[in-house]
């Protein structure tokens, strides 16, 4: 999958970036990103559910609390994860190296890392990574941070959006690394929406909140979940609005684009799964619940049958109709309708035929297309979005280390 | 995968079987199986938990409630799943059809299907078949029985045990097809348990019931399930012994029986998972309840990213470690044990470096191999065995049918 990414550098007012090279990643990529805020930034995050949780995320979690940061510290080509007392000692004098270079308190500033699981973080030279970051800080380094976060990434994944908001423009980027690993919930390694927008504590929970469902909560490449998964919305007040709080007639629209943002930049994670060479948007509705909605999306989004005939652009429903029999939802067999882009492939429970199968499959050529399923027995809905499973997905997991 | 397969007949005392051409398959091979016992046997099933369950599988279930069976038809090259009332008529008619030929009740006949979903199944076709085989029925059919029932499959699988039971020789034969759609629950197509013991209906529904978890319900190929899944045992008691009930004292001897050729046909029917080039044990021990081991056991054997490590023989600890994470189990990272053969990767949470995976990475380059690992917070236990996922798994699904 390749994209068009525009050159053009990305700037959020009061913010600055930073991304070097320290020698964790044998490629001789950059490794080390950092963001700052040149304010305290009003801060909400959501982080992985897998009960192995790397060390940065710990930390990120409790400072989290008290809803203020200041600047992240991203290393890239070791997850600090399963690494022990030593590990989190290291994600913590990464935060302590930041707030002494730049006069600010630890407490606001958090670490994340990606890669490898197991191995320990290299304590001398991620160090010497993160001190050359305070250094290289610039209002311009939006880009240099993100291919400082980037592993297994193809390209980078951003999206801007530019709203007014209580009179004033403010700016809305949303930033993140994928590729693998990439399942619900929280699905993506790491991604961090920055703004300039006056927002109160509550409101940047509540806008973080109401984006994840179709955003990173909603896309599948393996179905694996990481121990390291990160989300984190800075909101600095530079654009001088009135504060949006969850209630501010504002709020609404400030919530529409960091969703927005969100939607799009999970996209690109999907776009760029491991192997991907399509991006199946599965959308179910009249299930009996949200829940029995999201168990057939979830099933189609993971099944390998399923994922495969994405990649081969094969209209049989025959493989969309058993996982959604095995998903543990309830239906109706005789009432389900399946459409893959427009063509109804089934109706009422009647597979529609092999002129009704050619026309799927052009629609399944396309490298975006649509899977919707209609349960008829109630009005639960769910909406994933997934990449196919190729040739290429394992060729490049059954090579990563060895 | 190869297997060497005994070429000597597999005869099984008072059964006769035939497998015969009709045209169901586009490689005109054999997609007509027929098994008929001398007399009516003691009979058990076990079904797909499918939500959508195939035609075959509802007549099955309906007919196997009396616990007495005489005869099993089965087609390949079609589901008969999906395919609404005309699919249970067809259905039916296979299993009349057999009836009359044969001079038996309908009652006593089961049918059962393999193929693609949601297309006819052509009546006079498949009927014609099952004439066919009703005069080509033999004691040495066994071979063409089971070629008749085969889609994807690589080659035939069966176990044959003999024991003696209450003084007389008996013979317990297990037939299967699997190849692709393989996950727990009833994780395989079809398998049939044929014995010439003489047993009660409670007797060999113990019998089955006690062999499923080790054996069909411990196999993971892609983690799709069917909508067909069938095991059914046959017990018809021509070997003139005392029938075995579940607390006769020969049921323990006829219980392993039963579950050594279950074993060995379930471990060949992941051994010809399509693609496969790996055998994989699971075993988890030390969990808090057998539940939690068997959510560790499961998404290691489906995490895409565990079973393309599988296939690379790569040993990195953290893929295991993840999938354990995102299982859902309860467990604490820092008391967690892993093993690959006998080597161990992580020891109390911590991984073992380089020299210990190095040693690992040949055990994986072996054909079969076991995980284990210890939760070391209780007593629970759980065993899978699973293939590896490769790129002939891809190329062969996506273009089944395109």
């Amino acid at each position: 999958v390749k994209t068009t990414v525009s050159r053009r550098p990305v700037r959020v007012p009061g913010f600055r970036f930073a991304g070097v090279r320290c020698g964790l990643k044998e490629d001789g990529k950059r490794d080390v990103a950092l963001i700052v805020s040149d304010r305290p930034a009003a801060a909400a995050g959501a982080f992985t559910r897998n009960r192995v949780r790397a060390a940065p995320v710990r930390i990120g979690q409790e400072r989290l609390r008290a809803g203020r940061l200041q600047a992240i510290v991203i290393n890239s080509g070791n997850a600090n994860a399963y690494t022990g007392p030593s590990g989190d000692a290291v994600a913590r004098a990464m935060t302590a190296t930041v707030a002494r270079a730049l006069g600010i308190p630890e407490a606001l500033v958090v670490p994340s890392s990606t890669g490898k699981i197991g191995v320990p973080l290299p304590r001398a030279r991620v160090l010497r990574g993160v001190r050359a970051a305070c250094r290289a800080l610039d209002t311009a380094g939006f880009a240099a941070a993100l291919e400082g976060m980037m592993t297994t990434d193809a390209f980078p994944k951003f999206a801007v959006e530019r709203v007014t908001l209580g009179g004033r423009r403010v700016t809305i980027a949303a930033m993140a690394k994928g590729a693998g690993m990439i399942a619900p919930n929280m699905a993506t390694l790491l991604t961090y929406v920055l703004t300039d927008a006056c927002v109160s504590r509550a409101g940047a929970r509540q806008a973080l909140r109401r984006a994840l469902p179709d955003s990173f909560n909603a896309i599948v490449v393996d179905g694996d979940t990481s121990t390291n998964d990160t989300a984190i919305l800075l909101a600095n007040g530079v654009a001088g609005n009135a504060e949006i709080g969850p209630d501010s007639r504002a709020f609404p629209a400030f919530a529409a684009a960091v969703a927005r943002a969100m939607r799009t930049v999970a996209r690109l994670v999907v776009k760029d799964g491991e192997g991907a060479t399509k991006v199946v948007d599965i959308r179910v509705r009249g299930a009996a619940s949200d829940r029995e909605a999201a168990r057939v999306a979830d099933t189609i989004a993971r099944s390998p049958l399923c994922k495969t005939a994405f990649y081969g652009g094969d209209p049989y429903a025959g493989r969309l109709i058993c996982a959604a029999g095995y998903s543990g939802a309830d239906f109706s067999p005789d009432r389900l309708n399946i459409f893959v882009g427009n063509v109804a492939v089934v109706r009422r429970g009647r597979p529609q035929g092999a002129a009704a199968e050619r026309r799927a499959a052009r629609v399944m050529a396309r490298p975006e297309f649509a899977i919707t399923l209609d349960l008829h027995c109630g009005r639960g809905t769910a909406y994933r979005v997934a990449s196919d499973l190729t040739a290429e997905y394992v060729h490049f997991n059954s090579a990563y280390r060895t």
